[in-house]
């Protein structure tokens, strides 16, 4: 295959590719001609609604839809409930190592492999790795910060001189997700999570971080017909203070996510005496994912 | 009706009486005579199994099985989920306060009231007090002390002067059971809980109260091939850890539970510097019946 890991066809336009960030629920897809996005689709056919021998035809489409170009694929499509499992790079990791360790499918499409931390501070990404790098390549970012990625799995990662040198997920949406949906309080936790009152009371609470017991305090305000916030947004408060609290230090912290979740987390940061900035994440995915196709030519 | 609750009736035996510890899943009945019991049963026809309309012949086949006697239930069937909704006894409660607010059915059947605490630190219990206030009264522990009832929704008492003056609910059971069922670590948190070295770890970490990276932790060490203690050990080691880690004054801390949940909390205790002691659950109980049912004559 010589240097490059993609081939230049002929009539291909030079610089063009497909990007997919693909997601457990969702994915999106960019057309990208010298690092600008010229056509983009979302939908949900994220990697836990694909089956694995599905996805030659899934990809087979999105050329027949947006071009027939080499593509870069990010994500949980490189995990184990994905297409097949890329090896994950480690930290200290940046967008020129990402490159070298791309998984190749066939000499037009790869996988982006996640990055991984070894050893007592263990921890896994799939996808936000592009999101993160991204983010300092696009200058949205300074080459030395502390990121996070609010979601399911929500990523704290520090970035020394443009790479990933440590990281730490939490589980917050997803223990929020779990009340919700199944525990004791979920006729409770109902309503929608706005940033006011009930939000900012359960990010104080929640940096005291008894979230057990905290959390019992929702159904025994409404028991005992004690005033009583907000449940939902309080519940989202307490987790995300939870979170916040233990993260803030001397440096400012960058918020790459769409609202309204990234405006929750820049309040609770905020509340908490940190300094948070929100990080326009999807310019910061083009940035990461551009970068990577100009290092594997 | 006079100052007595239950009257008496030709033939009975002076003393004699069924209590009901009604639990959401499993209930425990006792046939007491003069404060000791004389024979019991065990089965899991709890609050959550038994629709409000089928209480009459419930009690009506316990009578038929243990005798024809006054009862006193205790519990869950007080609740939203039981027979009826018994009141609250107000903090601080003691035996006597709470045996003048029973909630009387009819002339022979009553429901213990459960007790609350109003305002900022809301919260309520609905069983347990006869635990914790038969726990003193029986001389298990002392008039003023720290009690734990561990558990779906654990208990933290202090009792003075007899008195529950001050308690605080944790979720901790509840989280694990909602962890191992529905998050995505459940297919790792499927082994067997016992207080080694994977327990002992996870009470270490927990006690620094970063449970939602902690908990993905055991994902990320799946997933890099870290060495990994067993992972349903390390779990309920890091849930019972963050809970008890709060806990540990100058108090010792008198553990109201069966094996081997009782044991864990223990060692957990033990292990964060506190000192712990594991108290009969089974004669707290019955000791605070009995106390209730003479203070009901």
């Amino acid at each position: 295959m010589g240097g490059a890991l993609f081939m230049r066809h002929g009539g291909e336009m030079s610089g063009a590719f497909l990007a997919v960030d693909w997601g457990t629920s969702n994915r999106r897809v960019y057309r990208i001609e010298d690092a600008r996005v010229v056509a983009t689709e979302r939908d949900d056919r994220g990697a836990s609604r694909v089956a694995r021998s599905d996805y030659p035809t899934e990809i087979a489409a999105i050329r027949a839809r947006l071009g027939d170009l080499p593509m870069l694929l990010a994500g949980m499509v490189g995990s184990t409930i994905g297409w097949r499992t890329a090896p994950y790079a480690a930290v200290p990791a940046d967008l020129s190592t990402i490159a070298t360790t791309l998984d190749r499918i066939d000499e037009r499409t790869a996988i982006v492999p996640g990055v991984a931390q070894h050893g007592e501070r263990a921890d896994v990404m799939r996808g936000e790795e592009v999101q993160l790098l991204g983010a300092v390549a696009a200058g949205l970012v300074p080459a030395d910060a502390l990121l996070c990625q609010p979601g399911t799995h929500c990523k704290w990662a520090r970035i020394e001189r443009g790479a990933i040198v440590d990281f730490e997920t939490a589980m917050t949406g997803e223990i929020f997700a779990l009340l919700r949906k199944h525990s004791i309080l979920a006729p409770e936790l109902t309503g929608e999570i706005v940033d006011g009152p009930a939000f900012r009371a359960g990010v104080t609470e929640g940096a005291r971080r008894e979230l057990a017991s905290s959390l019992f305090r929702i159904r025994a305000r409404g028991i005992t017909g004690a005033a009583q916030p907000d449940a939902a947004a309080f519940a989202s408060g307490l987790l995300i203070g939870a979170d916040a609290a233990v993260r803030i230090g001397g440096s400012p912290i960058h918020v790459l996510a769409e609202s309204p979740l990234g405006d929750l987390y820049l309040s609770a940061i905020t509340i908490l005496g940190g300094q948070a900035m929100l990080i326009d994440s999807e310019a910061a995915f083009v940035a990461g994912i551009s970068k990577l196709w100009e290092y594997a030519q």
